[in-house]
């Protein structure tokens, strides 16, 4: 398995082949022993797999091709309509529209959406994450039919790779581990840290390319715009709150 | 690997035998290795071996003993302090201090450690997840020294296990899949998709020790009361406030 795991590449190009339903089966089964808050599984998984649908995804997905070239589409969504809904049926009144059930909830589906990943990459099939999934929640719950509950929190593309890209860099583990407590970065640390990121031959091809002196400044100016982080922060708590999930007064 | 994610079940009775540093090393090498919003790792993990800490760490966690008993308790943080100061010594004006860049380091986080979870499971190691992580995170914070810019989002414990306990029960695969879009759930459904665990011996045990007369109001009045939902959700709210991602104004 950690051979699976070291091997991980996010995968953009998709064949058309389909996914077998057993083995589609097989991996939503193995997604399902992840770990979850109080054994509530509070998740649901969306399968798209329509090509009417698809597009529609695409588009709030900011038109990633993958989505339409790719088999299956799946969207993890923090829920608590299922189990808030069996406590009514049983007399008993769930308190779980607040925000600490909804976190509990995305932590579930998001354990759920690795397993998946890794079980689908065991089965030679690529994934994708689109973080996108928050940026446009409210349409995604539009074009899925998410009840009140029911929050999208991430997705997977799912299909048969047709590129074969290397793995992706990473910072020295050291950089990420504390031991016992926290130590705060120095210059020097950052410095050691980022080195080979700042200097490798991709990124100066990407600062060539976009005009920059740092790679820093094209996360902050080019990808992750201020504007843009904050417009997308309110519109993903109200989305939070319009499905149910802020009522924190006693 | 799907074996692993198979067979996985928490441990929460641990031996006194240390993890090897190079075990743990390629555990946590396995971790980074997860997919992660535009590469920039917007995590850490705390590592905690030191038996001052673990009691500290266990009074918040709720006085679970596996905690002190385990050779390693892992907290997996949200971080943009890192990728922050970065920006700043690389002539770039970071805005990641908003509910958006939270929640994608979260995801993060999340992802990494159900890698991590799986790479000890694959190494014979038992693990456990700390809900409680966000329960108490004002006072992980204290405990750990996390800076501005970090927030706990959950725990692993993890060592070899000293219990063999079975698989626990998921709900059918069906309960929790929609096909294309969400199908809201009949009272039939909900009465077939939980009748196993409606009726189960462990359940009909646990009615009787809790003198209750359904499996939900164990749920909604001892485990997940109203009240708590609602302090911790106030409380974790304040915390991601406090630790600078909350400046969602333009």
């Amino acid at each position: 398995m950690v051979d699976i795991i070291l091997n991980h590449r996010s995968i953009r190009k998709y064949k058309e082949k389909e996914i077998d339903g057993s083995i589609l089966t097989q991996i939503l089964e193995a997604g399902i022993r992840a770990s979850n808050t109080g054994n509530m599984q509070a998740y649901s998984i969306i399968v798209t797999t329509q090509k009417d649908i698809k597009e529609k995804l695409w588009e709030v997905h900011f038109k990633q091709n993958m989505i339409l070239q790719a088999p299956v589409i799946l969207t993890f969504c923090a829920d608590f309509n299922r189990f808030s809904k069996w406590c009514k049926l049983r007399k008993a009144e769930p308190a779980f529209d607040n925000f600490l059930s909804f976190f509990n909830a995305a932590i579930d589906a998001l354990l759920v959406s690795q397993n998946v990943a890794l079980a689908s990459e065991e089965n030679n099939l690529g994934i994708c994450y689109l973080g996108t999934t928050i940026y446009n929640a409210e349409k995604i719950i539009e074009i899925l039919h998410l009840p009140h509950g029911v929050v999208p929190v991430t997705t997977l593309v799912i299909g048969y790779p047709d590129e074969n890209p290397g793995i992706t860099d990473r910072l020295p583990l050291a950089s990420v581990i504390h031991n016992e407590i926290y130590h705060e970065y120095t210059s020097e640390d950052i410095d050691q840290f980022y080195q080979e990121k700042d200097n490798s031959e991709f990124t100066k091809e990407l600062l060539k390319i976009n005009n920059k002196e740092t790679l820093a400044q094209i996360f902050t100016d080019n990808r992750y715009k201020k504007k843009d982080n904050i417009l997308f922060s309110k519109k993903f708590m109200e989305v939070i709150e319009k499905q149910g999930f802020m009522n924190n007064a006693d």
